[in-house]
């Protein structure tokens, strides 16, 4: 899927990409995913039809590569090695500032029902995002382990995403305030890594 | 809102609620939050709009009471204690079996969007069904602080349903299975107890 993508992409600029990916996470948050139509982002980008279908195939990887797309930085954290597990945690943070990640928050909250609905869409989200982002969590804990930090047994660790979104989520639900980077970081200190067995300073 | 509504309910018999309510949550799956309407449930189960509206006031409380009464045993736990957090837990669990609870984590999907979309949902979402399963909680983690299993300042004491939601909806997502009481007892020690400090055998 990434090469057959990656070739229909470089028939437009990265700016127009861009702009595409915008008008079509605004439609999200205004329609939703199932009211959300081809067309729609056409006549808002002033595109054809035809353009969106060539570039993305379908209205389900349009919606996540460009939910993919407004994550700056990407999902590469490969560059990111601070020395300790709190350390990378925490840089991993900064890839979003708050109003990014309330916008993300609310995305996911437009997104929620309709991925368990779309076979499609569960399919894009799961290869482009949740995929990606698990294989760079675990090349974070590998070094953790390789240090010494997390014993290689220790059962919490096939659950650190779990425990992510969890913290993501319930902020809302719970606490009725958005996800924020401070907020995060005590959340990372009180469960995440207690869970893990590395001591919080 | 409690006694009013104690008040109104008392015009119709427990079965009939029963049926009313099974009703809301069938049409909440098939036609999510949104697009469901009081004429859908009054024509669904023969009853009058005026009914339901004076019975419930609105959707919304209709909506969250119908799912407060699809929990076995409803929210109350004071009869919980098995002497130890982890056997209180474990207890907590087996209130919905596996079947409930995919039922569970499926209406909630549909509830999702709408929760944050309607203020009034939320408000009732608050004060029915995570303000008292909150309060439940507390008491079995004040009972293990009073034991001396957990310290009163572990600073995961605040996120014990921010840590139990994240086990229950990234299942679905991550894993795509639904969660289940195995699943969440492991998680529960792979995770919850190691943040709280608690030993597991």
């Amino acid at each position: 899927m990434t090469e057959v993508a990656t070739a229909r992409r470089s028939r437009i600029t990265p700016e127009r990409e861009a702009e595409l990916y915008g008008a079509t996470l605004d439609l999200l948050r205004e329609v939703g995913y199932e009211a959300l139509t081809m067309d729609a982002v056409a006549a808002r980008t002033k595109s054809s039809k035809a353009t969106l279908y060539r570039q993305w195939g379908g209205k389900a990887e349009l919606v996540v590569r460009a939910l993919r797309h407004s994550k700056p930085g990407g999902l590469a954290l490969t560059d990111i090695d601070t020395g300790s597990l709190r350390g990378d945690f925490q840089a991993l943070l900064v890839r979003e500032d708050d109003c990014a990640m309330e916008q993300s928050s609310a995305l996911m909250r437009a997104l929620g029902m309709a991925i368990h609905a779309n076979p499609d869409l569960l399919q894009a989200f799961r290869e482009l995002l949740i995929e990606p982002e698990m294989a760079e969590f675990h090349k974070v804990l590998q070094r953790a382990i390789d240090r010494g930090e997390v014993s290689a047994d220790n059962p919490a660790i096939g659950y650190v995403l779990h425990m992510m979104i969890g913290g993501f989520v319930a902020r809302t639900l719970i606490d009725e305030q958005p996800p924020t980077q401070a907020y995060l970081r005590d959340y990372i200190d009180a469960v995440v890594l207690p869970a893990l067995g590395v001591p919080v300073p």
